[in-house]
Order: structure tokens, then C-alpha cells, then sequence
């Protein structure tokens, strides 16, 4: 019987993702990761379906390389957008954050009425309103594109962001009351405490994060020990490394630059 | 003597320098013009020294393959963080926006006072303080991070945007009196109006677009004619004329994909 610890890649356009491996961290720690950040060319939320899946193939090849025996897609846009192109890339097992997340909000919902809030490109995909119909479970979508840019710039408990929540989630409920909120898009968790209070106290809110650690966990035999984190960035090690603590609950270092061009 | 329209070259990251553009087609209508937007891979405004003019670099190489015999860089990111670098990856001839950018305050400030909004890379580089220094002009620099993508969102006269701006000019303006504020990204101009309620009265906005035109102007021998523009676009064609057609005050069409990856 080998001994040999799972390496599993992680993969994301930027440090959202992180929220990602932090639940994976908790609930697999018996795997070692790789954590691939495609910083130079984030954000993937106002791109075309084409450009995102030659982004995400390429990076999901680097894994490959570098030894990851099954990938997680910790990219909201880029599962909504590309899964299929990207399991179809490789023979690797894949896992994508959508279908975790709609299992999450089929468990938490009795109304069977659920909103999801993502970036542009996965409103646009409807990919969760597909997931959350098999489900049956009637879903509507709605864009922030601000929400990303605010938690970047740090104002993840700002008055601004509040109202800018505030003017989404309104447009969002209008005549309608969904029992639970997908945080469809990486950056969300960040804004949970922001969300709780702008939002009426009767809505959960779930996000795929900690669902996918589970999926995970489920089919990846664990190892005892300590997990090891290599990161790969395609921008600046040292941006990622400051952008990436606030994601992250623990120190990232061991972070190389990759050249994607 | 030749009757041949010059050709002149336009890069941004995005669609922001289509206001640069569109003062050239009014200054200098009587050259044609490529515009290259690297929209797969924006923004600039966060990224890296490296990456920034290994991506400049590349646009240029592909607008001097089109023919383009001069090149106006309308980045105000790539200008500040590598113009010397794309100036020596290029025999053409190359124009920036900042040093006109610093003009153009130079010309309007009578305390020799001038405050530069920007993005972070723009900001970090201090390139504006420095050309504003040789100009014996005390510049501060702000970064705005919030400006583009609220841009972008379409919130150019919102009320979140107008708080967004206190919040940035306040801290910027607090125990300093500047009389010009030189609007340090191609994004900005649309806000001109929203910026111009915020601030006190004596203070003048100025941008680079008029400024840079009018340098292209003194060096470029225009011919008569209606001025001929194509445009090329990282990512998709259908995104690149629809958010382009907000910054550039004419139809775009004749716009053609081209992968740099």
C-alpha cells in the first residue's frame, strides 16, 4: 500500500480561488496542492468564452506538468464558461465549483428559490440556472461587476460597497424572495459579513467553496500529515503574495512566476 | 511629392484610448490610423513592469507588421511603467501620453501645484511626478482604482461614483491646494463632468488626449480626406465594439481579432 500523498492542482484567474483552497486545506488536509493564479491576465469575469478557455487550458496543462493527479477549477467564470472544453483537454479527473455550489443551495433551500450573484461572464453563461434547474430549483442571476474590484481595493466592510450591494441586491429582489444566495464568484466570501447585514435575515447565503472541498474529499483518499502548497502566479510572486494573504489564512510563500505567452 | 496618408498606430490595454483617438481624429484627420486594444488581457493598471511591456511590446510589433509608421502609446499605464522599453524594441517613432500629459498641466497651473489620479501601476512608477518635476512643478499622485471599472459599469454620473471621488480627492486634497488635477488614464475623461461637481471651482482638469493630439499634430504631415481607422481587438470583436462605442464618438466597425497568446 503506497503511502504517496494526493497532489491535487488548484486552478483560478487570480487569488479568489484561495477561498477555494483554504476549505480544501480544512477538509483534504491529508493532500499536497498546487495553486495555479493566472494574475497577468485576470479578470476573466468580461471575457469572451473563447479567450477563457484557451487561458484555462493552458493552465490546467502547467498542472498537468507539474504533476497534479485530478484539478480543481476554482474559478467560477471559467467553470460556467469552459468546463466542458477544459475536461475535454484533459484525462485528468476534473472538479468545477458550479455544480458543488448548486448541490450546497439545493440542501440549504425550501422554497426552491434561489438567487446567484457572479461576475458577467457567468450570468451570461446561465450555467448555475441550468445546474439549479435539474435541480428543480428556480433560479435567477444577477452581475456585480463592482463587487471584485472592491474587495481588491480592501473595502470589503465600506459604506460604498454597502450601498453598492444595496442598489444590486434590491434590482436583484425586486418582487421576488429567494430563500438562499449563491455567492457565484470566488471573491464573495470576502463580502459574507457585508451581505448579512444588507440582506433580510430569512436568506442564507452559501458559497461553493467549502461544497467543493467536500466533493473533494469524497473521492480523494487522504494521507495523514502536514498538506504542501506550491503557488504558481503568471504575474508579479510578490503582488500575489500581498494580494493573496487577505484570501488566504495562512502565509504563502514557495510562489514561482510562470511565463503563459 | 507624395500624396500618401501617414499611418499612424494607437495602443491601449482597452478601450480607454479610444479618447486619445478620438482627438486625433480631430486634430489630425488627415492621417489613417490602427488601433490595437489588448482586451484579453486587460487591465494594465495592477500588473507588473514585466509583464506590462513584454504585452506593450508585442501590440507594437503587431501594429508596425500593419504598416503603422509612427506609434502613439495611449496607455497611460505602459507609458509610465515601460516606454523606454518599447521605445528600444521599436525603430518607429513613439509617442506617449505622459510627457504631453505634463504639458499640458504646465501650460494651466499657475501655483505650480498639480495633483495626478491614476491607476497603481501608473502611480507607483512615478513617472508623471517625475516629468512634472523637470518642469518645476510639485506634483502629488492619487491612485484611483475604483474609476475604471465603475467606468466600466456604466456609473459615470452615478451617486456611488460621486462618493467614490470625495472619498479619493479628499484624502488626496487634505491640508494641499493644487490648481490643475491631471486625469492620468484614459478611463477618466468620462468622468470629467461628475469630477468637475466634486471639486472646488478653482481647480482645472486636464487630460492628455487633447495634449498628445496636438504633439502628433506638429509631427505628422496630414493629408486631406476622411480619416480611415481599423481596429484590433485580443478578445472578442462583438465586446470591443460594444464598450468602445461609449469612448470614441463614431461608429467602430472594421475591428479584427487577433490572438497574441
Amino acid at each position: 500500500m503506497s503511502t504517496k500523498r494526493p497532489l491535487i492542482g488548484v486552478f483560478d484567474s487570480g487569488v479568489g480561488g484561495l477561498t477555494v483552497l483554504n476549505e480544501l486545506l480544512q477538509q483534504v488536509s491529508g493532500a499536497d496542492y498546487i495553486y495555479f493564479g493566472d494574475t497577468a491576465r485576470l479578470p476573466y469575469g468580461s471575457k469572451s468564452i473563447a479567450t477563457i478557455a484557451k487561458y484555462a487550458i493552458g493552465a490546467v496543462k502547467c498542472l498537468e506538468q507539474q504533476g497534479a493527479e485530478r484539478i480543481v477549477i476554482a474559478c467560477n467564470t471559467a467553470c460556467a464558461l469552459a468546463l466542458d472544453q477544459i475536461m475535454a483537454a484533459t484525462n485528468l479527473p476534473v472538479i468545477g465549483v458550479v455544480e458543488p455550489g448548486a448541490d450546497a443551495a439545493a440542501r440549504v433551500t425550501q422554497s426552491k428559490q434561489v438567487l446567484v450573484i457572479a461576475t458577467e461572464g457567468t450570468v451570461s453563461s446561465h450555467a448555475y440556472r441550468r445546474a439549479l434547474a435539474t435541480r428543480d430549483i428556480d433560479a435567477r442571476e444577477k452581475a456585480c461587476p463592482l463587487f471584485v474590484p472592491l474587495v481588491e481595493e480592501g473595502w470589503t466592510d465600506h459604506a460604498v460597497t454597502e450601498q453598492v450591494a444595496h442598489i444590486y441586491l434590491d434590482e436583484a429582489l425586486r418582487g421576488w424572495s429567494p430563500d438562499v444566495i449563491v455567492l457565484g464568484c470566488t471573491h464573495y466570501p470576502l463580502l459574507k459579513p457585508l451581505l448579512g447585514r444588507v440582506l433580510p435575515k430569512e436568506i442564507a447565503l452559501v458559497d461553493s467553496a467549502e461544497s467543493t472541498a467536500r466533493a473533494v474529499a469524497a473521492e480523494v483518499r487522504s494521507n495523514t500529515g502536514e498538506p504542501r502548497v506550491r503557488f504558481f502566479a503568471t504575474d508579479s510572486v510578490e503582488k500575489f503574495r500581498r494580494a493573496g494573504e487577505k484570501f488566504l489564512s495562512r502565509k504563502i510563500d514557495n510562489v514561482q512566476h510562470v511565463d503563459m505567452d
